[in-house]
């Protein structure tokens, strides 16, 4: 069973894959899309969708889980996050993956233990769950944290 | 030079398509997007992303507008929002078409003349500027309402 967590963002973002064989977890691949600012925001929207869809292809997950973004009060803010979003939902839905979603300290819980961890401590258990985990930025270490949490609610879901 | 305008929401994603031919518009076609709320987020952006398409694919536009979508103050009624929005930019923009953006209250001054016209003034106002056009919902009255928003920038900055 191969996963893929997504933390979108239309600036960066991360994404992580990795595989479950019964209650172990492996590390497969991770990256970040990072569109360039200078492109208008459809064109934008554009390269992430050609960022994930070549990610999905490569690494064909079986199923696909996406941070929940956090709303907060600035409302043009989260317009952008929702679009990036919109599109982070839509590329594993076209490929027929099954999408689930997590709040953002969910993913917290689930990976270290406390819903109100810090960036740094959910790097440093994405390290320790995924020794071979080479995430260049907190975008990808975080799409990596929403596949471990989507992959501990599988297994707790099989017991 | 054919206009393709979009008025993206998760529950409802009008569309309307019409040609400008000098300084007269004709009318197209227009539709809506409707998804089936029994769905899961990701495949209801995947019907949108699919009846925009196939809207695209049969008529061809050249270029598309689309509703810079009132920021509220429910959160989480932008996000739902900025998600539909993001594939209503996506596609056209998929498809090669350059994407315009207009704010509800431009599209009203344009079409009506006055920044903050009622639903019904836009409704009457798309029906005197295309006659031909047969809405049946608000979303595809106003979609249309943005092609014309668009096709009025492109002659005054042709002039």
């Amino acid at each position: 069973m191969r996963i893929i967590g997504i933390d979108p963002g239309l600036r960066r973002t991360g994404w992580g894959v990795i595989d479950i064989e019964g209650s172990r977890l492996g590390f497969v691949a991770c990256g970040t899309v990072m569109p360039s600012d200078k492109l208008a925001l459809a064109a934008r929207l554009a390269e992430i969708h050609g960022g994930l869809s070549a990610v999905v292809a490569e690494f064909k997950p079986d199923e696909a889980a996406v941070e929940e973004t956090f709303v907060n009060k600035d409302a043009r803010a989260t317009l952008k996050l929702g679009q990036a979003r919109g599109i982070a939902m839509l590329v594993p839905a076209l490929a027929g993956l099954a999408v689930a979603e997590y709040a953002p300290n969910q993913v917290k819980k689930s990976v270290v233990g406390a819903g109100h961890a810090e960036k740094a401590q959910i790097r440093m258990m994405v390290k320790v769950l995924l020794p071979k985990a080479d995430f260049k930025t907190d975008d990808a270490a975080d799409a990596l944290a929403i596949a471990i949490t989507h992959a501990h609610g599988r297994t707790l879901a099989a017991r």
